[in-house]
Formats: C-alpha cells, structure tokens, sequence
C-alpha cells in the first residue's frame, strides 16, 4: 500500500473500531469536537473531574489535553488522566492552545509535555515556536509570526521529548525527528472560524487510537481534516455554511475521496 | 382528544406560556440545549452558581439537572436547586449522562435521585440500567450494550424511586412504573450528532414545565423531537446539516405535523 | 463622512488592524463569539484564569466581560483583567447578562460598574432597567418587561458610571449620557437564538478596539450586526438556519450593504 491507501484504510479503521476519544479540552471547542469525533468514527466524552479521569480514560482509544481554557485544577486533571494513560499505553495527543501567550500557558504545556509522554503535539507554528524556545509570536490563540523553519523546529521538539510533533500551517509538518511528511491539504476557510486546530488535534487522536505509528495516524489525521475542507469550500457562502459542510465532509470522507485528494508527501 | 391531538395542544401550550428552562447541565450541549429550549417554545437560561441557583429556580417552569460534565462542586449546586424546587413544586428533568461509565457519574445521579423528588429521569438504555444495577454497558456518555428488557428495567427505576423513567433507543419507553408508552419517533441521524439525549431532555422539561402529568409529558417531548429529527433527515447532507435542519423543524413543528406524524403508543 | 459612512469606514478598520479582543465570558455562547469575532475580522480569545488575565489583556484591543454563567471566582477574574484594561487604556465592553434575575448578578454586575472604567455596557432593556433601579423586569436572561423609556434609563446609567450604554430592543438606544443614537437596523429572528445579545456585544468590542469615540463605535457595532440579521433573514427557513447565514453575513458584511442598509440615526 502507499502512503494514501494506508490512509484510507486508516480511515475506515476508526470507522469500524469507534474508539473513545476522552478529552479534557477547552470550552469554546467542546461541542466541536465531540461532534468531529462522531463524525470520524468514534465516541467523544468530555470529563475533567480529577475524581473521574483515572477511570475515565481507561475506557478509551486516546486522551486528547487541550488546555484553551485552562486553570491550574484543570491542568492537574490533566496529569492525572495523563498519567493513568501513559501507565496503560493509551496515546495522548496534546493541544497547547496559546502556548507563548502568557506564562501559565507556555508553562503548563511544557509541564504536561515533561511529566507525560505525549504521542503527538498538535499546534500552530507560533505554538510550537514557543515551546522550542525558537521563536514565532502568538497572539491570543493565533500565531501572527511564523517560525522561520517548521521543519526544524518541529524535529528539534519532537527529539527533546520522544514526541511526534505536527505544525499546522499552509503546509502541515509532520515529524518524530527522523521521518518527516507534510500535508497539504487544507483551505484558507479555516481561519475564519475558531476551533479548528483543536478539531484537527481531535482528528489526530482519532487515528492515534487505531494506529501506533503515531507520525503515520497524525499524517493520516491532517490530511483527512484538510481534505473535508477542501471539499466543503466548494459551496460554502462564508464561515458558518463552510463549517456546516466541513462537518457534513468529515463524515461522508469516503475512500476513494482521499485515493483522489489526499496530497501527502515524505520530505 | 387522543394522545396524538394531546401532544399537538402541548406543543402549543409551551409557546404560549414560555416557561423558563433552568438548566444545571453540561459544557458539550449549553449552546444546543438553549437554542432547543428557545425554539420548542420556552426561555433557557444555565446558571449553576451555588450562590444564585435558589433564587433562579424560583423563576423556573422546570429545572433540568445533566451532570454530564461534572465535578463534586456542580453536583452541590444540583442539590441545591433542588431541594428548592422540591419546595416550590417546579418539576425536575434528571439526564444522568454517563451513568455506568465512572463511579462519580453512577454516585453523583443515584445521589441526586435519592435526594431530589424527580419528575422525570431520561437516559439511555446502558445509563439507566447502571442505575438500577441491571445491565447494560456504558462507553463514555454511550450504550455499547442495551439492557435485555427496556421496559422492566424502566418500571423498575420508575418505582424505586416514584419518578417517571425514560429511555430512548429505537423505540422509546417512558413509564411511571404503571402505565407504559412507546414512542416510534426518530431517525439514526440523531446517533451522528452530540447532545441529542440531552436535547431531548430539554424537550420533555418544555412539556413537564406545562403538563403536570410527566408520563405525557415526556412522551410529548420526546415524540416532538424524533418526528423533528425525521423531518430534518429528508434533505440532510451530513450530520451538521442535518443538525441545522432539526433545530429548525423543532421551532417550525406544527400541529398538523404532530397530527400525522407522531407515533405514539400506550403499551 | 456622513454616520453611514463612517460605520462602513470602521468596518474595514477592524478588517485592517485585527483587535485581539479577550473575552471573559459565559460557556454557552463562547464558541459563537470566537466566531463572531474572527467574522467581523478579529482574533479572539477566552481566557480566566485569575493566573493569566492580566498578562492576556495586555496584548487585546479590548475587554469583554459577560458574567452570563457566573461564578464568584469569574468575577474576581474580571476585575483582575478589568483593572489591568484600565491601567492600559485597553476598552471594556460589559454585557451585564441576567442583571435583575438574581441578586449575585445584578450585585456583580454592579461592582463591575462601580470599581471598574467601562467603554460600553450593552444590555437589553430589563437588564440596564435593573442596574438603574428603573424598573424593568427579567426572566432568567431575557426581558420580560420592558422600562418605559429606554432613552432615559440609558442616560442615566451612562451618567452615574461615566460610561456609554447600549440598550437593544427593536430600535437599539446609544448614549454617553449626552449624545443619543438609534438604530433600526435587526431582525425578530435574532429573538429565536440564544446569545445574540453576546454576540451584539463582541459586535461592539470589535469597534472600540479600532475606535475610541465610543458612542460611534457601539453604534457602528449593532448597526452591522443588525443589517447582517436582516440580510441572513432574507433565505432562512427558521432559527439554526438563520444563524447560519447571520454568520455568513457578518463576515461577507461589505461597505456597498452598509451604504445602503444602516439605519442610525442622531436622537
């Protein structure tokens, strides 16, 4: 099989195992990325409560840390399902929503990201920029300065912490510090409406928990989210029908959909 | 009148007295359920904080209490409303999302249940045999196992506990532990999207808000929003399009829709 | 310029200059008013955290706050952000949501007033009649009575707190105590959504980051989401699909549909 049959049996993997995807993630996503989840293929819960999350995650195909909206009792709740998981093998794939916006931010991604092993860390090229210390400016949630070279600042990341690391971006990078692919897939509608760098995290933690090659099932998850975008730009009139349609997409995202869209390559 | 001819005068009666929907609920489905509230006919509003949510169910046609994402401190203010609006008699809407899955959810709603006069209790068939310790096997907010006998175990939650029970599945089984209705509304479009058992709560607490009998109630609003669901599913694209178009059909549900499409039985 | 064309003028500025605009705001409509923000040409942000509020709103081009799921602890978080906004010379913008229903939210939205340098405070009728003390009454969130004359409670709110007051209703009412504008512009649909009142403020706070005549600025602000309610009514087949489109248009929203659909006139 090549690169974009792997991915459409990917797809229909998660289709046919439904994993549970346990998110404890941010509160303007929430609906969002339940919904994403179901449209892919698995079962979303959203549970933050530090009494819960150890029994909790031990149902599921992944844990998805977004901390968007987060508080320190939230990043506490963090760890412990983050660590329950990691004692169980179940893949987490962090979002660091806004990390090099404020401290608390930056700070508790790179605490989740030194106390767990993370399988994949989703983020924007001024997220990560933040995190490796190697530039990029984030605004808010958005990065409004790039890094000047994703590919290596994502290797760099990924080396430091074991990690698989993804930046989004007009191309996504894709790597674990030896293997690297890029996406490039995806539409400008996108950033016109909020979530949909935690609904790409969501989709990668769909593929995750059907697939142990994480840089595989992150690559697989990107291409797959870009592609319904893609798609639903064809007949949108602006963002709210264009998220309409990219719901509707990631549903009915069908093989021989990605056979003829998925644009993946290994760099 | 017979029951459909019931139902359609309900669905009226809710937009003519515009009963206030307090709802205690979760983060995943506050934006859904208070659009489904607006558009049956009521006025939402989400207030959980244990310093005002006396005061506001005082106000409340109906208090509807989802712990869906809950915490210790939530269910608190749960209790708190209440036993409020036990002394006021404004009826309560239990939706025990999660029941099964972890031992917070399972206590947190038996507690609620043993403390709390409830009016109606809707769950899945895994949710609300967890809480009558007959089967059924909840995956995060899912039945992944059905409960052998909907209707014995319905009865059974039903008087133990001198509330109305309701369960949805293929056909939904609501029952006071005496009489017993069945209702064949609904579409599997509803599986595709997150919250619908929590919107169809917030239905049955629309119609127990105006209807003191809560085994018609429930069957009103959960008869309303599957025939929603079949009218929105005719010209769906995907699952979010399908949501767009269920919301509106709820608002635009009429009596002559209800009179040739409910389908309702006593069993 | 005539009002018409400065409003379209501040359109595009807000286009051009980006505001951050840091929400502190309820969960229901989070993800609606990182939308609308990102439509009218912003970037949003939702941050709480008493731990992060301060070094966030350094960054914003203005402040929202909107205790419409409040808690005590939001509060103080509010008045963190708010006095740093203050220091900075960063606009806030209050949406005082359900003052008058509880004694924790017209108490908190008063010492939101009372120890905090608000631009503009938008609120519908009961709401603002409730912080004046001039009647009004409220339901939950919505204004089950009207004052009797908006104009007049509206000045004297704007007097008392040196602040600019937007009163919605189907002609909206903006002062700064002196100066009075009106405007038309809306839709009865807008009555069929939850968190259309929010999103008339983020409308607000988009313009004031970009504007500091804040008269012109609110004005400017539910002028555009109102002409965008209008345009959306014109193909929706009822509350979801509506939505939709007033999505759609607040982001399509161009100076040609200003010029010729704003209706604002000097009182």
């Amino acid at each position: 099989m090549n690169l974009t049959e792997r991915i459409a049996e990917l797809r229909e993997r998660v289709r046919q195992q439904r994993p549970l995807l346990h998110h404890i993630t941010n509160f303007v996503v929430m609906n969002d990325t339940a919904n994403v989840t179901l449209h892919i293929g698995g079962l979303p819960v959203m549970a933050h409560a530090r009494e819960e999350v150890a029994e909790m995650v031990a149902a599921a195909g992944a844990l998805v840390l977004n901390p968007g909206t987060l508080t320190p009792e939230w990043v506490e709740s963090m760890l412990v399902a983050g660590k329950r998981a990691n004692e169980l093998g179940v893949p987490i794939v962090l979002d660091p929503v806004g990390a090099g916006a404020t401290a608390l931010r930056t700070g508790s991604n790179r605490r989740l990201l030194e106390e767990l092993k993370i399988a994949v860390v989703r983020g924007n090229s001024g997220e990560i920029g933040a995190l490796t210390g190697m530039g990029g400016v984030v605004k808010g949630v958005e990065a409004v300065v790039e890094v000047d070279d994703p590919v290596e600042v994502a290797r760099i990341l990924a080396s430091r912490y074991g990690t698989t690391v993804a930046i989004t971006g007009s191309r996504d990078i894709i790597t674990d510090g030896t293997r690297v692919f890029g996406v490039d897939n995806g539409h400008p509608m996108l950033k016109t409406i909020t979530g949909t760098g935690c609904a790409a995290t969501t989709m990668i933690a769909a593929f995750a928990a059907v697939e142990r090659d994480f840089v595989l099932a992150a690559t697989a998850g990107l291409a797959c989210f870009g592609l319904a975008a893609e798609i639903a730009a064809q007949d949108a009139r602006g963002p709210a029908s264009f998220k309409v349609a990219l719901f509707d997409a990631i549903y009915n995202l069908s093989r021989e959909q990605i056979l003829a869209g998925a644009r993946v390559v290994e760099l």
